[in-house]
């Protein structure tokens, strides 16, 4: 009970906070910016003290050692941060953006005019950096925003959210337009999705039980992200050294993250050319091969793939592969054991160009580029928030805009309907 | 268990024949309309046959007469259906259709092309002509649709249905691209919304409760559609001939769709100046005036509003009325009392209408025309499948491209990241 009134007061909070942000100038939330970046600088100190507790007790629990450089804050670190802070308050104010419009018939000129949705409620378990990513994107976007890190992350996420707090105060921005949850009972989280009458969207970014668990609980709508198994088809007429160098990249070049390659697809023809020779470069780096019996023919050390390869997120440097006879059996499998994140395929035909990305139906189809370009920087977004696999209000990387609603505004001189 | 069987069957072939559809021509769909109008007039004696029996029914469970005639389809309606599907296959194909692109510092070309959103799973209650304008703007669109109409027109309906899909067959267009629920057992809507995994989105469109119902069952996205509270404000320095003509007009024209004003806002100044010459005009239509107590004075007749008729959707001759003292109290008791839909302020001061357009957030806010404007066809979409009060995905009227989404398509000659 005690929970459920906590969380009924900071989503009133930030409600009454996104109405005061809604008509915030570009120029209020851009100095808000500049002096978080200049506070995350000059408090560092502080920050890093905070982060410590948190690797202290990392280390007592046994995360990976990977885990916990995440984790870790340096002064260097919050200087990328305050850097990319800046970043997103130079990007233009997206507030009040007309978008579209019309002049009807009768004179009347139709306008669609960029709104923030309201209020965002941010689940993430990343690095304690997104904490303040987030808050810049939502305000920068006159969203009010209710942030639940992971608890690995608490002393540096509520040092940050200090920093962010004392910022707003200084420059007569509304205090609650960004809220961190003071908590890190997982019974919280329920609460607030309980909340769709106050909070506009969820977006929950960390692993496939956390989204199912927002999923399945969220009375609000919510801009999921899920597995990306991603694909690079090599067709017939592919050049040898463009699919070998996007294969590499899309595979090796980051692979714990959402937009990198898990499977291989290549054109019977491309294969006879080069897949030895791709294999070979591919087991270089490290790569471990699972592949069908036509692609594991003559490949040392080779493993046989199944199904169950072709479905799953790896996440590491592991690669399903399968020699296709044609780029509609390609397609086919992508449809059936993709996830409809990023597909990309490496081709100098034309026609092969147009049919895959007509027909393959996920958020980023690349012609002749890496995987792993999808991603809200590299598509000039300016920055992310995530990268949905939904298909309703956004689809892929989320930066400013897609965290945003609309409204239409109408200038008339005096028209009636007949 | 049957009826869970046949929602399953229903939502698979919806599915597998949005994936055909998806990659269908514009001048398939085209032909297809201009078949389905050619049709309804030809087969115009089979369907008033079939809406005869409709009509019999409604009769005899004494619906009223507004509501018969709502229901009943002519020679003449048939031919202005014909006319509107022809018009719905004239739009522009939004499928493919690139809306954003950005060419990136590292040569990579990326677009953002419309696509379909996939399965519509659409729920009304409305005239049997909405049948076949809610199958055409779906096809058009590349969305495979599956249609529960209401009840009462189930024969009518049914024979619209067998044009529909007559006329998919003869085209070479998937079947199942339209498909109608085939039994009007209320737990059908509740399988339909289980199917998640199925159907990308549900738009009902009926009262409140329906609305209310879908939003609680369904496992998939909904655009909704709720009330329509409206507002007119007279600021202070409006014209009287046009805030006259406005006021009745947003009131009066169809006082029982969601567009029609249900409260008039008007500053004192103005109100000084004519409000009991407005308030005659708008009697001597026959509308019913609730006053607040200053506007109640000299005014013969006024009823005394109660904080319940400014929450009230009329949808009839009945006109909540407030006299303000300034633009802001007008923005607050919107705020307070309005449903987010249609606002329009009548004023000769440009700050006042900066102000209105800025701080009222409706999903149309209208300077100087009549609220009954919000409407797809009167903003330039060209027919509207519904106009919905969410925030997400769209806002204000439906049209072709507010159930599509969007993928990325990305172009490169080689480029991995770094």
């Amino acid at each position: 009970m005690e929970l459920k009134q906590y969380a009924k007061t900071v989503a009133k909070n930030a409600r009454q906070a996104s109405i005061e942000l809604a008509t915030a100038t570009g120029d209020q939330k851009l100095n808000w910016l500049k002096r978080c970046a200049a506070e995350l600088v000059a408090r560092a100190d502080e920050i890093v003290a905070a982060n410590a507790k948190d690797l202290t007790a990392a280390e007592e629990k046994g995360l990976s050692s990977a885990m916990i450089d995440r984790l870790r804050l340096t002064p260097e670190r919050l200087q990328n941060l305050a850097d990319a802070v800046v970043e997103i308050g130079q990007l233009p104010d997206p507030v009040g953006e007309i978008f579209e419009s019309c002049k009807r018939p009768n004179g009347l000129l139709v306008t669609k005019v960029r709104v923030p949705l309201g209020v965002v409620f941010f689940i993430y378990e990343s690095r304690p950096n997104v904490t303040v990513d987030a808050a810049a994107l939502c305000v920068k976007s006159g969203n009010a925003v209710i942030l639940r890190g992971g608890s690995e992350a608490f002393h540096s996420n509520t040092v940050l959210y200090s920093v962010l707090k004392d910022c707003l105060k200084a420059e007569g921005l509304p205090e609650n337009a960004v809220q961190l949850v003071e908590t890190t009972d997982r019974a919280a989280v329920g609460e607030f999705l309980a909340k769709g009458d106050l909070i506009d969207v969820t977006i929950p970014r960390g692993g496939k039980s956390l989204i199912e668990r927002v999923a399945r609980e969220a009375t609000m709508p919510v801009i999921k992200h899920f597995d990306g198994i991603c694909h690079v088809y090599i067709d017939a007429s592919a050049d040898q050294a463009m699919a070998t160098d996007i294969t590499v990249n899309s595979k090796c070049q980051r692979p714990g993250v959402c937009n990198a390659a898990e499977t291989l697809l290549i054109h019977k023809d491309a294969a006879a050319r080069f897949w030895p020779a791709l294999a070979a470069e591919l087991q270089s780096k490290g790569v471990e091969l699972r592949c069908c019996s036509e692609s594991a023919k003559g490949i040392k050390d080779a493993k046989a793939a199944t199904d169950e390869d072709y479905g799953t997120e790896y996440l590491e440097l592991i690669l399903s592969v399968k020699i296709v006879d044609s780029i509609e059996e390609a397609a086919g499998h992508i449809r059936q054991f993709g996830s409809g994140h990023t597909e990309s395929i490496v081709t100098n035909s034309l026609q092969a160009a147009e049919y895959f990305q007509n027909q393959v139906d996920s958020s980023a189809v690349i012609v002749n580029a890496s995987t792993r370009f999808n991603d809200g920087g590299e598509f000039g977004l300016g920055a992310e928030i995530g990268i949905s696999t939904d298909r309703f209000h956004a689809r892929g990387p989320c930066g400013l805009r897609e965290i945003m609603s609309y409204k239409y505004v109408v200038h008339g001189t005096g028209q009636i309907r007949n």
